[in-house]
């Protein structure tokens, strides 16, 4: 059968195992979507914006494991979609990147699209081409599938001129193999297993595969039979939890708080993570890094290594014994007025097992994950690179990955209003998401954050901070999209509403005053 | 007085007449926020997603003429403003475009919202540079400015490393000479003089500042005498129209209208624009210059020369006599059925003096423009690099540099989805905008764009096409925000929403009903 360079295309995605894809596309995408009809299996799930398409792609695929597609136009769709792919990069997060573009024989011309499309995905990409022609985008897609799933998982860009598409002598692609996970070095292991029965004070950093549950019964019995302390970073791609799990201490954000966390270790070692832990910024008099500057600092597995193999040989070579994971404790949700306390404990009570929760709370509900060690077994996604405007997105996507279990996504006022329109998607496609709307009607972060380096928070500031002034009406907005919406300004009010939303199939949109 | 870099960073913007920041700041930028309320002069206004931000400096510039500042925060933030960005590059518009980005002695720990800051703006900036020191910082910030006015205009990227603003020793710096617009040459002037003589089929092409009054009145004169025919793009930064003004036709988006509107064509001279009409995409089987191939290029005035100084000095050597603009011409509104015919004489009959009009109309009004030659006077915007989601932030800025002037923004519903959070700045500084949602509930210039590729319609690609499932509900989405909104069914609905609208101050918003 002949066919052309987008049927190809959505051919060899097939093979490879990616079936979902999350678009917003445009002319030079054409082709792409109407092979969608001449070639049966591809889920395609519209977004009205890109940072939504892009969004979608990380959760679905931190949510599913495996890569969804995506399908941009031309460089500046690219472009809106940019921050959720840092995201996903600093997640290291497999996503197939597919953007349109114009077409080989047009480009020349400079016509008023045209962008440094290249330029615009290296930063966020560990893997970038252009297909050259019809013939080669069936290799090109495999090539790219192979890209995104090796080592931890990146985004791989394939920039797909129009006239590759439309193009006749498309040759679908059989899927790459995917490399084996490096295992870490014996000696590595052996080096950390001395270290730890030192008994000094060391720090596990762990990240990645290391958060999920059997890695993290193996850092429980790890630091049981050293007393090495096991946390996670402030922002984690993905977290078992609950009752029959391990739980892990979260780093907390602010840098003191950390800096005192930590001021007793003596030795760092990373698991999943190339990095110690590092503040969220600088600040004048701060340090960059938190943990004491003589701490020694070791690697057990970098993140494209195998990291619950690595952690699983460190406590055999300790022989360290099974320790029993948190049990469900029955907690009473939160009643009165709203706080972080509340939310927790409400959280903790009502959440359905197996939830994924997307947080996006950044200010208010820090302490909300470690309410939630003894609720039913659920899994925890955060905004892994900083740029706000994920949540949703990721919501949506973690949806679309893991259907039939509910996602709850804790999201803060002003974040949301960067990537809301996500909200329509899950109308459309009926996603089971709950979202929680924590409207404090302010960059509530920001303050804390002036005093961090020392600045002054006049009228000017405080004006430049506030959501207050219009109002924003969350269940209006989300009505506007068809996701069915009310507001709560009580825990017993929020618990209602949240239990009966778990029960719904679709979304649905609780709007939580604040403070 | 002593002063940190912020506070240098601020005086000297504001000693270089930029007195106007739209701003979506973080961490980062928290020393420049804080500044605000310690150098008096400058006025912020709040952006809830950078897009929103980009595009209202971009619309500030084009309405006021002269630059406004942004304020970003880091990569990511930058990466979010890249579209409009990419739109006001392709105007040759002003934008001074400070990011605050991670302090010099952070960044080499890679903090999770460290991203290649540098690497995202250059695709859309003229002059790019990192600050280096807080005592660099204003000299920095003068030379930003002077690059932005330079020539026909440009987006100045300026990278704010924190500690650069929170650094001592900042020094105001005076502003650099903008160096005048070159002249076009007299041999260019003299060779095109020849040209047009002959009174062959020659086609003028032009754009930038060449769309303004003056310069309308001098091709005007030029096309009576010769028989030239003036043309602008089909998107363009700024047309000067209505009573007292010369009209100028608007090339088709549609290749196949351009070609057949060109076919005649012998010469093509370029005014304010370094390209012969390209069509916006390529298509299998269709030209990408839409000239005949044999047509000669003639350049009167690169973007960057003086455009209007050529055209007057052009008309001079031709001896042409003036001519006549075109009258008021009063009309009837539409009536009836909603058709881009009545809605183009409801607005050329009801559009206030002196308006601004934000055209994203993408598909349905497309013709809305030429009907508009007899309106009174006003200005006409439209999306220049072809990335949607330009309109509401355009208008949003437009209001702000043209105070008392109505903006009334065309806009999309598709195309509107993608930075709608800029009602919530029209709303929070009551601009007065006139949002007109032309609600056909799909992305209706794909249908067209199908059948352009050769490509077909299953009911896969309807699918991806449809915005109707759930329905896009503008008045409440419009209402969330803080704009008050109405629906209209008919034009006699339109025009009774559209003339209160136009009397108020602030915003309102109507979704208007179009198949």
């Amino acid at each position: 059968m002949s066919m052309n360079g987008a049927e190809s295309l959505v051919t060899t995605l097939l093979a490879c195992g990616v079936d979902t894809c999350f678009a917003n596309p445009g002319t030079s995408e054409m082709h792409f979507v109407s092979a969608l009809d001449r070639v049966a299996g591809m889920r395609c799930v519209l977004g009205l914006f890109e940072g939504v398409v892009t969004g979608a792609a990380d959760g679905y695929a931190r949510a599913a494991g495996k890569p969804a597609a995506t399908l941009l136009h031309c460089g500046p769709g690219l472009a809106n979609g940019l921050a959720n792919l840092h995201n996903a990069r600093r997640a290291a997060v497999p996503v197939v990147n597919c953007v349109g573009d114009q077409a080989i024989t047009h480009r020349p011309f400079d016509a008023p699209l045209t962008a440094d499309t290249e330029g615009f995905a290296r930063g966020v990409s560990a893997w970038v081409r252009t297909a050259s022609s019809a013939a080669q985008v069936g290799g090109d897609a495999a090539a790219a599938v192979q890209a995104a799933c090796t080592g931890a998982g990146g985004v791989a860009t394939l920039i797909l001129p129009s006239d590759t598409c439309w193009g006749a002598g498309g040759v679908p692609a059989a899927p790459l193999p995917v490399p084996a996970r490096p295992q870490a070095s014996p000696q590595a292991i052996a080096e950390v297993a001395e270290l730890v029965r030192r008994g000094e004070p060391t720090l596990f950093y762990i990240e990645g595969d290391g958060l999920r549950e059997g890695p993290l019964a193996d850092a429980a019995r790890i630091g049981a039979a050293t007393g090495a302390e096991m946390w996670c970073p402030s922002s984690f791609r993905r977290l078992s939890q609950g009752a029959g799990r391990h739980s892990i201490r979260r780093t907390p954000y602010p840098v003191d708080a950390a800096v005192a966390a930590f001021a007793h270790i003596r030795h760092v070692v990373l698991v999943g993570t190339a990095r110690p832990p590092v503040g969220f910024f600088g600040y004048p008099g701060k340090p960059d890094v938190m943990t004491p500057a003589g701490a020694s600092v070791h690697v057990l597995a970098r993140p494209e290594q195998d990291v619950a193999a690595a952690l699983a040989a460190l406590a055999e070579a300790l022989g360290a014994p099974a320790v029993a994971p948190a049990a469900r404790v029955e907690t009473a949700p939160g009643r009165g007025a709203v706080t972080p306390e509340g939310l927790g404990a409400s959280l903790a009570a009502l959440m359905p097992e197996g939830a994924f929760v997307v947080d996006e709370s950044v200010s208010f509900a820090r302490g909300v994950v470690e309410a939630c060690h003894g609720a039913l077994p659920h899994e925890w996604m955060t905004v892994t690179g900083g740029a706000i405007g994920n949540g949703i997105p990721l919501a949506t996507g973690a949806a679309v990955g893991a259907p039939g279990r509910r996602v709850v996504n804790l999201e803060a006022d002003g974040s949301a209003m960067y990537t809301l329109q996500g909200l329509w998607t899950q109308a459309r496609e009926n996603l089971d998401v709950t979202t929680v709307i924590l409207a404090n009607k302010r960059y509530q972060i920001l303050f804390g954050e002036l005093v961090n380096v020392g600045a002054e928070a006049g009228p000017a500031t405080q004006e430049l901070f506030s959501l207050a002034r219009p109002e924003l009406d969350f269940v209006k907005l989300a009505g506007g999209m068809g996701v069915p919406a009310a507001r709560a300004e009580t825990m017993e009010a929020f618990n209602d509403l949240f239990a009966a939303a778990n029960r719904r199939r679709g979304p649905f949109l609780i709007e939580l005053a604040v403070d």
